[in-house]
């Protein structure tokens, strides 16, 4: 049985099957590939987008999508193997778990770290718990990969750039600032399927502090050797954004500030200039820019940036549908 | 592409149409209308009622409604144009809305003033920028007006008089006490449908401060010359309540004192023998009661005027779900 | 019309009936006895096991349930008969039960006692209000007794043993610790049904103040008259496990110290050794083990115990799935 955590596990084959699928569910969206089928959204952190465009999805593929919110209107949950269990959770992930995959035929799981420790949250144990525990597919809705907003990003690239044949594009993923230390999931995941797609990639952030997870630097290495693009750091603006093709923005907490974030701000706001703007993009190739939403405007872009026709952001928000159902089918259709 | 927003803007045939589409639903409710079409549900402010029947509503249309709270289970939304968002919210209406309008085939929104300054609120910030950023028609769940509300009042006052032609009535909007200054939506909406519908309408109120905005008054008049009605403003209970056909309750804040409601407080107390009871029942031609809920037995109306079969309240909530129903398949008619 | 409020309130061939109504849901789960059909689910307390399950229930037989949490997404509600409703409620259970009998064709609550005076929470007075306002079947989801898990555990015993006939078995209820005071809920019920089913019934606990209430412990009696079982109080641990057939767990607060809890946490604190544990599951005769969950592992069993064949709680929780469609059929089906 097949779960969807990260795009990494999956073959470069059959992840332009769900990219084919998903082009299709575009252009029909309604079907029948769920009808009487059920999916569990397990959110542990709020969500505006993934609930909606999968509850969307789930509804008009004739299935049927249950919200849970742990410790907000379900127990709090424990994951810890071999727990006395006298404190604050009611309920082990092996119980969780269990029930759920006899109710449901598909669970996605929202946990995001919880910014302490990154040695801890680079486990990704909730993710990996319900993975273990579940007789049914997992589906990863953002933990410290985003491997939905991958494809949903994928498939935008894809329609703006008019083929499924991205090699060679020039793509940078750039660093913004965000006035409160983000998640690096979707960095971690614009990495490593842009090199999947055997892109150019440029990673640029403001320092080497702010470099990526060793992780993810290495499927973006092997990436590039299986796929033939490459990969590379920098930390000046100009020569990143010069002849990009495309620009993809994200802000991030730097992992070695994990659990000491007061120390991590001033480095932070010593960098709001990383803010896509219309003198960054005149640098570019006429580039594409995106981002994954929620984005603060004049903060992480310009309204100029936002506003412009090269900005496909929307676009990407509204593949997150198409993919996420052409993902339910196929892990659904497996158990067929 | 026509939104809800507010019945003034729909003509007297298009709502006698609503209307007449609102009574065919609740003798046939289930139907196909919305067969694969989805409405988003965004909620500022908490419901029982509207979250039910509009849910309930799409459902038996074959559609799907997803419920959104911002700020609650989604990220809170900035409203400015051009906002340098490093405050607290995390994304922009403009994105937001287009967002959802890609997803879904309607929004529908409420939003309640913030009853801090009414000059601020009378502009239904909200409500307005979804509709001027959604590429889908938007419906008004209740922001300054209720127009939903409007419509099964109009329809439980059609099928207790047994007739869709209300004009000549004599309909009596009072105010009520309660223990806090509440939105004046409602009471807006009253007057607006009453009016609409040719009655000859009184607002009944305390003191000339607990008259309502000029926006609605103005609707009032105009609709009476074009309706054939007559509206007047009565602050005498006896006088008001005498000969009326039809007693609609409703309590609210006094617009002079927005944002300083320790100083209305006196005033609105010493109001409370402005609850609906027999004795003033008694006065009428024996009238019908309604309220557009929740009420508090005992403070807004006594448990013999609610227990009354004069009361028509339990009918008017039934008829959101009818409506609201011929509200969205119009909507979405509109654009098929 | 007929409520679900409790399974005493059922005869036998009626009971027999929805659990071989359930069996037959577990084999062919998808339907359309519910087609264009909704419930109301009423949660004043949260769920995780019995919003999914009703909410999928509802969907896998064509119709739509919509959640309710009065207080946290909707109005908080008064339920004193002539209460003048100047205090926090917005509503009366007089209007609330009556507008959504209009809307739906179920309605179910979920309300726990308030753990402060158990004369006043032995009245269940939520939900008797509601089924006395309500024009529609009323399900109990949890209140002081829980009837859907009654009819889930009797299944997963009926499984377990290969036969509906559980006369002759025997069946220890045992209390366990927990850190904070329970609802006696699942205990009441577990007492109810197990004498029902003509079982030899051992209630077990720490002293004679953590028996039950009254009222149960007389159905128990008046069962074991009718269906030919037995029921007895026991103290002994090793007595009441010796020779078992059944064990089912639950952890309850001592009726006695309702509103004086912290006097009665050292008695509790006293009795951990209640634990479920594999010394004393050695007693037994090869019994089977259940709890209704959430169960806090290695406090109130043992993680050997939890893990172990013997253990049917997960069984029992996916048959809250199929007992639960059983009942939404057969209350709909009345109507019809």
């Amino acid at each position: 049985m097949k779960h969807f955590l990260n795009t990494q596990d999956w073959s470069r084959a059959e992840l332009d099957t769900l990219l084919a699928s998903a082009a299709e569910f575009k252009r029909q969206p309604v079907g029948a590939q769920l009808r009487g089928k059920s999916i569990a959204l397990v959110f542990f952190n709020p969500s505006l987008r993934t609930r909606t465009s999968f509850e969307l999805g789930a509804f008009q593929l004739g299935g049927h999508a249950v919200v849970l919110a742990p410790g907000k209107d379900a127990w709090p949950i424990e994951f810890a193997p071999g727990a006395v269990m006298d404190g604050e959770a009611e309920e082990h992930i092996a119980e969780v778990a269990r029930v759920l995959a006899r109710y449901v035929d598909l669970i996605a799981v929202r946990a995001f770290p919880r910014f302490r420790d990154w040695t801890e949250d680079r486990e990704d144990t909730v993710l990996r718990a319900f993975a273990r525990h579940s007789t049914v597919p997992v589906i990863n809705l953002e933990t410290i990969t985003h491997p939905c907003q991958e494809l949903a990003h994928a498939l935008a690239l894809q329609e703006h750039f008019g083929t499924t044949d991205l090699r060679g594009k020039k793509y940078v993923l750039t660093w913004t600032y965000h006035p409160r230390p983000l998640n690096t999931a979707v960095a971690n995941s614009a990495l490593t399927i842009a090199t999947r797609l055997g892109m150019d990639v440029t990673l640029l952030c403001p320092t080497p502090e702010y470099i990526l997870d060793e992780r993810y630097l290495g499927w973006a290495r092997d990436n590039v050797v299986e796929s033939g693009g490459s990969f590379r750091v920098s930390h000046d603006i100009a020569e990143a954004y010069r002849g990009a093709d495309v620009v993809y923005a994200k802000s991030w907490g730097a992992i070695p500030y994990f659990g000491r974030w007061e120390e991590e701000k001033p480095v932070r706001d010593a960098h709001r200039h990383f803010i896509v703007d219309e003198a960054k993009m005149a640098l570019t190739n006429d580039a594409v820019f995106s981002h994954c939403l929620p984005l603060r405007r004049n903060v992480k872009a310009t309204d100029a940036v936002m506003d412009s026709p090269r900005c496909i952001a929307i676009d990407e928000a509204e593949n997150r549908l198409h993919v996420q159902k052409a993902v339910m089918a196929a892990l659904v259709g497996q158990q067929a």
